[in-house]
């Protein structure tokens, strides 16, 4: 072969080689689906468009990187609610060690009804007897003593359906939403009716969210020295913020200072955020999750003509105002392709 | 000449270039000050030292890039606060327009005092004279409101001495400092005594800090609805922190649940943020700026003999506990080759 024959042909095969790669690439680029877990439909449709046309700087919404704030509510947003908030599980078994400190308490509810572990009685405590059992059981310590705690209970307690640590139990779809937000510029932040306290100790591990993004139920602290004059900071029974409802745009302003302009939840409690969020100029998303998988996961709630559990009520006002504001609901039943990390 | 001759002369020059190059960037390297505006001297070698073995993978005090937390107060630290906090002089030329709409506070102390313009009277406003004044300047207006009225000020206002407008009257070395640590992958916050709100509405251009990385006095906001059903915060004259003294730590644990490897200050209501920043376990960086330069700032404070201003209090027991504690001094005077951006 001369040599100028020798370099066409190698210009030839190094064109179809490229070729080939561009093939490759653009292929392996459409196969890369940032949100897997999710089914094809209105729902994740919403998410792309929204992150496609907050990111390209063409865009006529285009938002700045700075300004790019996505709020998630935690409880039956990102992970499982039913039957019972983790935390009150994390309080009740707390109860006895409590108690061992403070005897006193053994015979006065409604720490006796937690103590006799009758489950039946435990259901039945009023509204007012969990939060004097949450006062008790998450504040006289230690914010270091409370974070090891918290931190030992969730290497050992297991959700009584799947047997698994809570920290599997979170919604592979929701997973993907944070990440695919986080990769396009993003900073999420969850902003829970929960402790903030409790959330921050798994909340990086979990989801990947510092605990300086996790606004929650908050109580204040007091600053003291122990008797080696070393600082440290105890938990007070005095609440700051209440985390829930109203509290979630004014937590938002107080610990992040911007307005968020996405916001994902699953309950009347996020109802002012996902107004406050939408109420912004520009591009706004706002979604909930609806729970109707009893099969895969729980179906409850008012919405779906099921009495309403107390846990993660999502009504049919919400529902309606929902559907009325733009925001977008996710089935559960119709928009996941699995629900957790280990489905098939 | 022979190819191989011609190999090797340019295999020498290329070797002579190379040599060039990397001597070229060695030298570059070395004049790349990350300090550029601080003299040699302890206080610099404190900070180089830290982030050097903060961010060496191979060092012992090595600390993983989320750990990496930074806190600095704002007044007399990172700007001027002399003769008054920018943030008093605000509410105070806020009155008249407050009075305006509510036309009977004209006649009532402190008010009638204020609006008399008397320097002198002004001046010996108590405390409680002034909380009334904060009261009811940064509150009863939105969030919204209230920004847009803050960055029209700072648009305006002048520091009497060098008659330039608030924002460039940060010192150049903390400017210096705040961004060598971001580059080493630090966050930088800012936990003030100042209004949370007030200084987020500049701290963004001013110092490249976020609005959720700043800490500061907090009021608490209510969720409303205008009459269009639009929803709004409004600024309510109800404390939740007050980031001073003990409130710098709980501040700290409340709005951010890290606690500092490093922190920054330059009074006694920073001490409880430097103790606490200190006592954590591994490298640790703690320093108070001494306001001890009379001719190019201020020189004020016990500290120096001088009579206590009330403004910025560097008493002469938090000098002692600093260098009881290993907590760096930085004097002005020694250490700050320039002050501000605009000096020579």
């Amino acid at each position: 072969m001369n040599p100028a024959i020798a370099l066409a042909h190698w210009g030839r095969v190094g064109a179809l080689a490229l070729g080939a790669l561009l093939f490759i690439g653009s292929h392996a680029q459409a196969q890369t689906d940032p949100l897997p877990s999710w089914n094809e439909g209105p729902a994740k449709q919403a998410i792309v468009s929204f992150v496609k046309e907050t990111t390209d700087q063409a865009s006529a919404k285009f938002v700045p990187q700075p300004e790019r704030i996505a709020t998630f509510d935690q409880d039956g947003t990102l992970w499982v609610e039913h039957p019972m908030y983790s935390q009150v599980m994390y309080c009740l078994e707390r109860v006895p060690a409590v108690v061992k400190a403070k005897p006193e308490l053994a015979h006065v509810e409604p720490f006796k009804t937690v103590l006799s572990g009758d489950r039946a009685a435990m259901a039945k405590l009023s509204m007012k007897d969990l939060e004097e059992i949450l006062a008790v059981t998450l504040t006289g310590i230690s914010v270091d003593q409370f974070q090891a705690e918290v931190k030992q209970w969730l290497a050992e307690a297991k959700d009584p359906r799947w047997h698994k640590p809570f920290t599997e139990l979170t919604y592979q779809p929701m997973q993907e939403v944070l990440a695919y937000l986080r990769a396009n510029g993003y900073k999420t932040y969850i902003v829970t009716g929960g402790g903030q306290d409790f959330v921050r100790v798994y909340s990086e591990a979990t989801y990947g969210i510092p605990p300086e993004q996790v606004v929650g139920t908050a109580g204040g602290t007091k600053y003291e020295h122990d008797k080696d004059g070393k600082p440290f900071l105890i938990k007070e029974p005095k609440l700051l913020l209440n985390d829930n409802d109203a509290g979630k745009p004014e937590g938002i302003h107080l610990m992040i200072g911007r307005r968020p302009i996405a916001a994902f939840g699953n309950s009347t409690g996020d109802k002012q955020m996902l107004e406050y969020t939408k109420a912004g100029p520009g591009a706004r998303l706002a979604m909930l999750v609806l729970h109707d998988d009893k099969a895969r996961e729980y179906a409850y709630g008012p919405a779906q003509g099921l009495p309403d559990t107390k846990v993660g009520t999502f009504t049919q006002a919400l529902y309606d105002q929902a559907k009325a504001q733009g925001w977008v609901v996710i089935s559960m039943k119709d928009d996941w392709r699995r629900i957790f990390a280990f489905d098939p």
